[in-house]
């Protein structure tokens, strides 16, 4: 009667995952009458099992002594494929290249009927029509609420709030490491002191090429293409232009008149494209800092725009629980 | 197999929601494979009834002409109890002294085991508590969307995106006549002239105390409060502030300090409160014009914020569609 999660991938997500779930067993247990538990974990070196289910907080002190299991892994979808499970939550490292171990365990875990939770944009970016129909082929559910501005609730406001409207395109902030060396431009900075803030807070990569050249707004792109719009695409299908080329006089011109520049990923039928925008300021996609923001355009209700924090470990995490939550309400008889 | 709906109040929305239905009427047959038929409408002077369904068509080119309908309306309580439906539609002019007809026909409604769907203020910031029993009581649905905040999705975000979250607070923009002033006091206006500004463009009525003295975003704060949090309570719990007293000096000062000044409803366990704050630009709760807006503060996600138009005819009808459409969807063996 549980539901039995396996979590590949043990790092900072796949830890909040564990955490998060532990801290929601008794609302599971109430809202829906039976239990979540963890049954699996492993990351790229050592894996652990129990059909008993395992303690989070056991998996943790675990992770934080060392390694999250006691046994070497040697092939993850080897190990999916050895034990009994309902949902993979897919946290392993992402590679837009080749979609790294990630699309090998999503293809496993589908194939076999067992429902998939991810934030891993690679297998997403990469092969999201074809996972969506093994999904499909095999009556189960592939959700990624968290893969496309992390704790802002994007995909499921226009799966289940907006379900009534026609979409007609989606345009957002979606990258919250941009979006923070752009708003510290507007207070004056230039671009190489704003993103060397950037890095020593935290917010940027000692590599920042992925953020700032727009690769990875692109990859959100090709996911809410794919999802709210049914574009069956990949990420050669987006024009991206990133922020590096935005200058402090840019920045100056843009607020003498009331505007600020965001990079913005647009969606609709006929355009995909990533490219900074002004923007006037108090619209809502004009937000500062690392906050990522969505802007949905609709025939009947107009504009609705969503915001909140794109990344950190439970903001995401409690992405991945809204999604396993999902999946318990409407697969009520699993098992 | 229909879903059979009843439009009380034929004003604005009411004629809105007819349209929208008719708009989707096909989606709907996709969707859930059965039909929404509006088989009666009234307003305080006349009533049309067919248990085969009416054409939103033929209901609004009746009001064009003079009335929706051909029987004079004594009382709406007694029409709704001479007819067989599955769901009120309860659009009538809102009164917040009494609840009005409004309150009469969703007791109506709501004991006799029809799901109400309304947008009428007035009954549900004097009466939430009574009303929800009621429906629980009768095994049906109250829903109420469009009551706050217009086609912004604020009640369905909390209640189903965010369900995985323990709500702190939520803090909102909840009127667009306020926020509209107060952005043209931004721009430098002074109150009486912003105001005047507002009533020219159909923002604000004739008699606008009834928004800026707080008092409609304070029954909003009632409906967000019973419905997110649980608290038993009506608009006398509600502390209110408007936005009269807010001087041309005050919103050159908070400017000065990257602020704007905002007209806030506030909803926590320990706190029911309407007042004017200051936001710091950039914020999400910083937008400008007639948007409503509103911050949820959660423990795991951290802040998430949503906004959309707070009024209009179709984007208010949009709200009360997706809240049809969740009745459809949450019943599927209505009848």
């Amino acid at each position: 009667m549980s539901m039995d999660i396996v979590i590949a991938g043990f790092g900072t997500v796949g830890q909040g995952v564990a955490e998060a779930i532990g801290l929601r067993k008794d609302m599971i247990r109430e809202t829906f009458g039976r239990e979540a538990r963890i049954v699996a974990a492993f990351d790229s070196r050592s894996a652990i099992h129990s059909e008993d289910g395992l303690d989070p907080a056991v998996l943790l002190s675990n992770k934080a002594a060392g390694q999250v299991g006691d046994e070497p892994l040697v092939d993850g979808v080897a190990f999916l494929e050895s034990i009994d499970y309902d949902v993979l939550v897919e946290v392993s490292p992402t590679n837009i290249e080749t979609g790294g171990a990630g699309l090998h365990h999503i293809r496993s875990a589908l194939s076999n009927g067992r429902h998939v939770v991810t934030v891993n944009k690679g297998p997403l970016a990469l092969a999201f029509g074809e996972l969506d129909r093994l999904a499909k082929e095999n009556g189960v559910e592939m959700r990624y609420e968290g893969s496309v501005g992390g704790a802002m609730p994007i995909i499921n406001l226009c799966r289940e709030s907006l379900m009534g409207q026609n979409i007609t395109s989606v345009m957002g902030i979606l990258n919250g490491t941009c979006n923070f060396i752009l708003s510290r431009m507007d207070d004056g900075l230039p671009f190489e002191q704003a993103l060397k803030e950037a890095q020593e807070l935290g917010y940027a990569e000692t590599d920042p090429s992925y953020d700032i050249n727009g690769v990875d707004t692109a990859c959100k792109v090709v996911i809410l293409a794919n999802s709210v719009f049914g574009i069956d695409c990949d990420y050669d299908d987006v024009d991206v232009s990133g922020i590096t080329a935005i200058t402090e006089e840019a920045v100056a011109m843009a607020s003498d008149q009331n505007y600020c520049i965001r990079l913005i990923g647009e969606i609709s039928p006929d355009r995909l494209e990533v490219s900074p925008r002004l923007i006037s300021k108090g619209h809502p996609l004009s937000v500062t800092g690392t906050l990522n923001v969505a802007q949905v355009n609709t025939d009947l209700a107009g504009p609705i725009s969503i915001s909140g924090r794109g990344a950190g470990r439970m903001e995401t995490a409690s992405a991945i629980l809204s999604d396993l939550l999902a999946i318990m309400r409407s697969n009520v008889n699993n098992k």
